[in-house]
């Protein structure tokens, strides 16, 4: 269930913007006087955790809600709940649209300790993200080092490539340009799979074998991203992915001043076919950690399912997060 | 300079359906009387092979037209002078635009020997073509054996995986559904690069490093993407995209039954850090050619620079090619 907090006063962006009020949406599970486990969530996620990441979280499941209390909240720019593009401008009584202020990671993370300080919560046992999510778990750990025990990173980046950025701004283009958002949905889904996952679930077949050629979506991989774009279409705002594609692009989290070093632990996962974050991603942030002195577990697990793995029930992954997380915590959990 | 054969009586494609007039545009350098090198453009080029190809083609060049008479003609379908989506439909006196008649790899060829046949040449000492270019030549090469003596097929496909049909598709989708080739070509544009490429030519720099962020094209990689799509859409024909990229995706060279080994000898080229046609797919046709018990050189050279490494001065893959066309020649050149 979707709960929603009111700030009136709202929130001081880093670009100095004032945006109020500010609404969070967020989802709680399992009992609240256990550890909490922060989840962030990706591009195009809510606060529905235990919904979309039910592979991961769950009674008896590797982020365990039975030894948890799960938090997690929809993205300051968010459609889901939380304030973000298609909100209500107090000033014109109209949705913001692109007069929304720019944010950055550290505000994302800022509407997260936002959240936990009205909930009476200083410090989480567990943080988990996969993609932008473990970006903004990153960024939260460096700014606050004391605030995260335990971080995991699941194919993250600390900074964007030319290619990312590419990508991003063809995806912007289009729903800028064009109101082709589902053009922006279908390329970025292809980013998120891989050569391989795509041959083995698709290879070359047709929907109908013998029908004559069109330029439409003869083959089923033409008609698998018809369908994954509308399905888009109806649940998302192209605001948001204009501003959430917008923040990936700018990061870059150890860019600035070196930061002083975390009491987080944490572990990088990342998986072998992944492309859009792929393994050379999760290297830079244990090398810049690393450099910092801190403690870091990085496991390259094989997948041939691209940058989705994440999401997805990769056994050697989930076994990594599991060891990581109940190890050692027998006596505080 | 291009010259226009026009065919009253037009042709009949693979798929029963009659084509008239054809008009075919082709351009042709360096004697006559010497051995024709025949050259296969790509999905955007067109037959002035000398201007396009200059790293390759030209007097003194690898392709040298002092030694060989070169010949290439724009694509059926194409948008340069031969016969496309563009052209006047004589049933209506207006643009075919996809009333076009749908075609294949074979009829692409057939062009082309139709071409050959008015300038009364019977065979080519050699063919040359990049990606889609190489796929013609292949496929020719295959239907008709004792027509090409020797063939150079660089960073071709015998058939598009699912992922390479998935970004076609997108393609498609957003100039059919969003008249926006624009989209279409930034995509392919960052497909026929590599990370690394991309990254040693904008690494993350943006045009005014202290400019506030905005939604807009505030990186260097993202004002090129701009800058191309905007030469392209003054250039190109969305027909013709939608055309060409189909025969693509449809594109099986050993799908049907096993065709007659050619007489060709052959010289696949390949590039280390191309991720459309990858080597992989060099090597799928060095297989089924040697199936055949055909003579194939297959050659991966080190690039940074992708799929367009093909039209780019990378020295040892104009070395293989170099030694390829002239190797036990000199007699008949």
């Amino acid at each position: 269930m979707v709960e929603t907090l009111t700030l009136p006063e709202g929130l001081r962006l880093e670009s100095g913007a004032h945006l109020a009020p500010l609404e969070i949406a967020y989802a709680r599970y399992g009992d609240p006087s256990l550890p909490v486990a922060y989840i962030c969530h990706a591009l195009t996620g809510d606060a529905e955790a235990a919904d979309w990441w039910d592979t991961l979280i769950g009674p008896g499941q590797v982020i365990d809600t039975d030894r948890f209390h799960v938090v997690c909240a929809n993205l300051l720019g968010g459609c889901k709940g939380t304030s973000g593009p298609s909100s209500i401008n107090p000033a014109t009584g109209e949705p913001y649209g692109t007069d929304f202020p720019l944010f950055t990671m550290r505000d994302l993370a800022e509407v997260h300790r936002t959240l936990l300080r009205e909930l009476g919560i200083e410090r989480v046992a567990l943080a988990v993200g996969g993609s932008l999510g473990g970006m903004q778990i990153l960024q939260w750990s460096l700014d606050f080092p004391d605030e995260i025990e335990r971080a995991v990173l699941v194919c993250a980046s600390s900074k964007l490539t030319a290619m990312n950025i590419a990508f991003s701004k063809v995806a912007r283009h289009a729903i800028l340009t064009h109101d082709a958002m589902d053009v922006a949905r279908m390329m970025a889904h292809i980013t998120y799979l891989s050569e391989e996952g795509m041959e083995r679930k698709f290879q070359r077949a047709r929907r109908v074998p013998d029908a004559d050629m069109t330029l439409h979506s003869d083959f089923e991989v033409e008609h698998y991203l018809d369908h994954q774009a509308k399905i888009f279409l109806a649940r998302f705002d192209p605001g948001t992915y204009l501003y959430l594609s917008r923040v990936m692009d700018y990061y870059d989290a150890f860019g600035d001043e070196r930061p002083a070093p975390p009491s987080t632990r944490y572990l990088l996962v990342s998986f072998s076919s992944d492309w859009r974050f792929g393994t050379e991603h999760s290297v830079i942030i244990a090398e810049q950690l690393r450099a910092l002195g801190v403690d870091v577990n990085h496991h390259e697990v094989d997948s041939p399912w691209g940058h989705d793995s994440f999401l997805m029930d990769v056994p050697e992954y989930h076994e990594h997060v599991r060891n990581f997380v109940y190890q050692d915590v027998a006596s505080t959990l």
